[in-house]
């Protein structure tokens, strides 16, 4: 039998693919966090459909109400608007602030009590210029910390597609048959995307660089 | 002005001396984080008190569900009986799966958005052997972990009593007129303390090695 991986699903393109790899050795277990960002709605249902198209068993659902609650996001907090084109240098107002540790305590935390060795997150350096808890040095100052921090220290962080650009992540994604159709990630809509935040724009360069037609529904 | 410092009050021992020692220096704001262990309405209660007594004004408590529902320790699945005595070698089944590790990362996502610069955690080393997450390489790898992850990487994980043990503890507190009073340190009961389970015979042997009395009801 295979061995157990928690995946980080948010219901988003880089988690897809992420979902595709770990799907290829280990048996994949769903992880979907809801921190109150203003797309859950639709990213859930995402969640629920790439767990039906890979068969998996065990999902875990939970909700952070404290990353809304502390706020300092546009993604979390409504009275921060989501800026339309490309990010600028620096940290943008939709980083939210060391989300990613929170989202990779809660699941190392599952993995411990599910007895999974491996959790895989579609984090993307290319992103780094923006959200630092997208880096490398990120993730291997975290596998530090499962070392010291857990029971057994032997669960590990793995970032299947973080030294790939977008345009990579889409390729990687048709060639494991990764279904986009199931992904959201726009910042702003829930019904169809906008194709204007910086979100949506990556998405669709990516796609056109691949030579792709992007399969969700756009505004 | 002094500068901000984030303190972890669970509403024990612990976090009440650390809540002191921070108060010597700077301007402490106090974080509460409910994760489904059975005492709950006593440490709550206990943090409430400490924070009138700190004249704490900013202060922020948040509930974790993901814990609970992830189970694996008796303190938060009622399934799993909480032992009596002191522990034996090993991680006890009071071991909350990598919990530290969440309760750090809410820690740093309040202290990057209220811009503390300091975040004050009562942990002890000498529960080491037990808790893999009290020990000092724990959090030397968190630090690195904020350093690598938040935005101007200048937060930093403060464990001001890790070296003592439980008398030297009380005895530091009695020296900063820590409210003892206003703590809670049973693993079992809400009302009186049940004096049987493993942190009420670490509570009652440091009171007593420290010549001291525990100003808290016994059943």
């Amino acid at each position: 039998m295979k061995e157990k991986a928690v995946v980080l699903v948010s219901g988003g393109m880089d988690s897809c693919v992420a979902a595709a790899v770990a799907n290829q050795e280990f048996t994949p277990c769903f992880l979907h966090i809801n921190y109150g960002q203003r797309t859950e709605k639709k990213e859930l249902e995402m969640f629920h459909k790439l767990a039906d198209f890979y068969d998996v068993e065990e999902k875990l659902i939970i909700s952070f109400e404290h990353l809304n609650k502390i706020g300092g996001s546009a993604l979390t907090d409504n009275n921060i608007d989501v800026p339309t084109g490309l990010s600028e240098n620096g940290v943008p107002v939709t980083y939210v602030p060391f989300r990613n540790a929170n989202l990779l305590s809660a699941a190392v935390s599952w993995a411990e009590v599910i007895n999974a060795k491996k959790i895989f997150i579609g984090a993307v350096a290319e992103d780094s210029a923006g959200y630092p808890d997208c880096r490398k040095e990120f993730y291997d100052a975290f596998n530090q910390v499962i070392k010291t921090g857990t029971k057994l220290g032997d669960i590990e962080i793995v970032t299947p597609i973080i030294d790939l650009n977008k345009t990579e992540i889409v390729k990687l994604g048709n060639k494991l048959n990764a279904p986009f159709e199931y992904t959201w990630s726009c910042y702003v809509n829930n019904d169809k995307a906008c194709g204007k935040c910086d979100s949506c724009l990556r998405r669709l360069n990516a796609f056109k660089n691949a030579g792709m037609t992007d399969p969700i529904p756009y505004e």
